[in-house]
């Protein structure tokens, strides 16, 4: 029996999760095949993807890199294109079943929306998506009767704990959080952080601004914020705990005090196959653990002291409505400014406090209600910068 | 809305999960009743049960206990009956919905087939019954339609994982095992060991026939035989690792490369509500676990060389027929033996092994071969011991 591929659009396909996605379609050639590919700027490694996968679009944002694939591509099965809203257009040809939205920050949140518009199911890799828009995304996957399959570890696990389970008998979602680089060093260190140990991280590797926000544990924040959108779940029922081994990629504990984990390796290879496989699971064999070899798991309570972050993000999703959609854009410039070594790590907690006081608070924002706040929280935000 | 409460037939309410499982009731008054409590021998225990339970019919094995409850329950609303016939006519009346059965060793496989002949769902803690008849039982449980839901902790652990998975998913079951109180014991220490010490486990307050079992992985051996009918799975994807703390119950490996455990206190009160409760879960808030209280889970692989009931476990469950219900036979026996200072620790291995040569294999042995053959082993093993 000849099995119909799965035929995907995948955006941010040169970054971390979007290269890696890469690398399990290309060992699953006979599961998936790729309809779109776009990416942001990097279009050197765009066109390697092209000529090596040949999918039928590929999209950039920029105008170099456009002529450079216009140029390069030509007489190739793959059409070049440029532009959000043409990305939009082609994510929503009926050829396309999943969109793998894998792109970094709230740029996720416009084509999100168009895929489930036109009733796409999402493997959603885009954290900040949910964060910024949750309320509507997910008002809207129910409307077109789609799913979106989170690709975060966390959330793929919580979403593995949670088969054949009623979401009545929930009592907690507990994320696991590896505490990053500087779970052990002392408060008044913090101040001198460089760039380099902030990327340095004990278990993961991703992406630069998803490195700084799990030292920062702002990375958990955005988390909190996208379980509770994801799962339908009040704050009050989501907890973190420091796993620094981050083998248990997450749990759900039940009323009746069973608790079910999810395991695997630091790698996203698992979580991004589940997505990609959702409602299946396919043989892979590539990352396997064995826990005697791990040995040792251990578990500890957040510092929310040594990682306001963490405070903040439950405090500004408690307050729900604009106000994470302003956290995330401030977190963002905050985190680009710190790579840019323009502002010290201790001072992203500062800037992301100013930039809150400085908003005015909108209750049930709309698209372009956030598409606004999220525009107006960057230019804010880089002012806070330069008069720090 | 009233709720028509789940009527119980609690087979063995005087052993430790019997006890257990009535302290779950009487927390549960709201949604269980209980129709029927056998015990053995234990008259005393079980008269304090009936006057505070009410139930309609009590069943002992004894004389003497028959005529103590007889004189003692006159006028109440309990009648009081003797022998295994009786008992299982009882269970299988129209008003049990389920049978727990919490009897110790193969003294369950009539009764439960009994219950399972009446289409009862059972709550199974009575492993010898799928170690020795696992074969029988989950056939007729399949020609019967009715439910085998596990009250051991690592079988439910399994179940809780398998919920909304894929049979043909399923890469590994990984039992846990804590390895006991001899876990680190260097191997010419063990033909010194006592009672009091194999007795002593680190974790679990259990009966004394399944505390000698744990210290000698016996028990971890019967768990293997129960899993591998009760799951219907092949040996070779039943994996044991040793895991000190007792609080992952145990995982499941997925072809994908996902594991999933259950987690929870070493106490038996969640995994019988579980089975009590199935296919709900009931709020229970008594037993909580916190893993940054517990701290550090260890992990490591099972030493066969120290431990070689594991290892003939595994070893007479893959030869299968007659072999296991041998195996368990000659184990009870043993261990009794130990129990009454018969035999040293190291000796009961030496008689497993005598037994198990002296029977004749038996390929699709049909319930009367089984009894006969457990009778037997007693018999033999009882010769064994004498001439050691």
């Amino acid at each position: 029996m000849k099995i119909k591929k799965k035929c995907l659009a995948i955006l941010g396909s040169t970054g971390s999760i979007g290269t890696q996605t890469l690398d399990i379609i290309s060992k699953f050639s006979e599961l998936f095949c790729v309809h779109v590919l776009s990416a942001n700027s990097n279009h050197l490694l765009l066109f390697e993807q092209a000529k090596k996968i040949r999918p039928k679009h590929i999209i950039i944002n920029t105008d170099e890199g456009y002529m450079f694939l216009k140029k390069n591509l030509n007489r190739t099965v793959t059409r070049v294109w440029k532009g959000e809203d043409t990305l939009c257009e082609l994510i929503s040809e009926k050829v396309v079943d999943l969109v793998v939205t894998a792109v970094v920050g709230s740029s996720g949140l416009k084509p999100t929306i168009s895929a489930i518009l036109a009733k796409k199911d999402i493997a959603l890799a885009n954290k900040e998506t949910l964060v910024v828009g949750g309320k509507i995304i997910m008002d809207l996957s129910k409307k077109n009767n789609t799913q979106i399959i989170p690709i975060d570890s966390e959330h793929s696990a919580i979403y593995q704990c949670l088969l054949g389970e009623e979401k009545v008998d929930i009592k907690k979602l507990i994320l696991t959080a590896s505490g990053g680089p500087f779970l052990k060093l002392p408060q008044r260190k913090f101040v001198n952080i460089t760039i380099q140990q902030a990327l340095n991280h004990p278990n993961w590797t991703m992406g630069s601004k998803i490195t700084v926000d799990s030292a920062t544990l702002m990375n958990k924040g955005l988390e909190i914020i996208e379980a509770r959108w994801l799962f339908d779940i009040n704050f009050e029922k989501i907890d973190v705990i420091i796993h620094p081994e981050s083998i248990i990629h997450s749990m759900v504990e039940f009323n009746d005090g069973s608790i079910k984990a999810q395991l695997g390796n630091p790698k996203m290879s698992i979580p991004i196959l589940y997505a990609l496989s959702h409602p299946k699971r396919n043989k892979y064999d590539d990352d396997i653990l064995n826990l005697h070899e791990v040995g040792s798991l251990n578990f500890l309570k957040p510092d929310f002291k040594r990682f306001p972050h963490l405070k903040l993000a439950y405090e500004i999703g408690k307050v729900g409505g604009s106000a994470p959609c302003v956290l995330n854009a401030a977190n963002e410039i905050a985190v680009e400014a710190f790579l840019e070594k323009k502002i010290k790590f201790t001072d992203m907690i500062k800037i992301l406090k100013k930039s809150l006081e400085n908003f005015t608070f909108v209750k049930n924002p709309d698209l372009n209600d956030l598409i606004d706040i999220d525009e107006e929280t960057r230019r804010v935000t880089k002012k806070i910068i330069k008069t720090l």
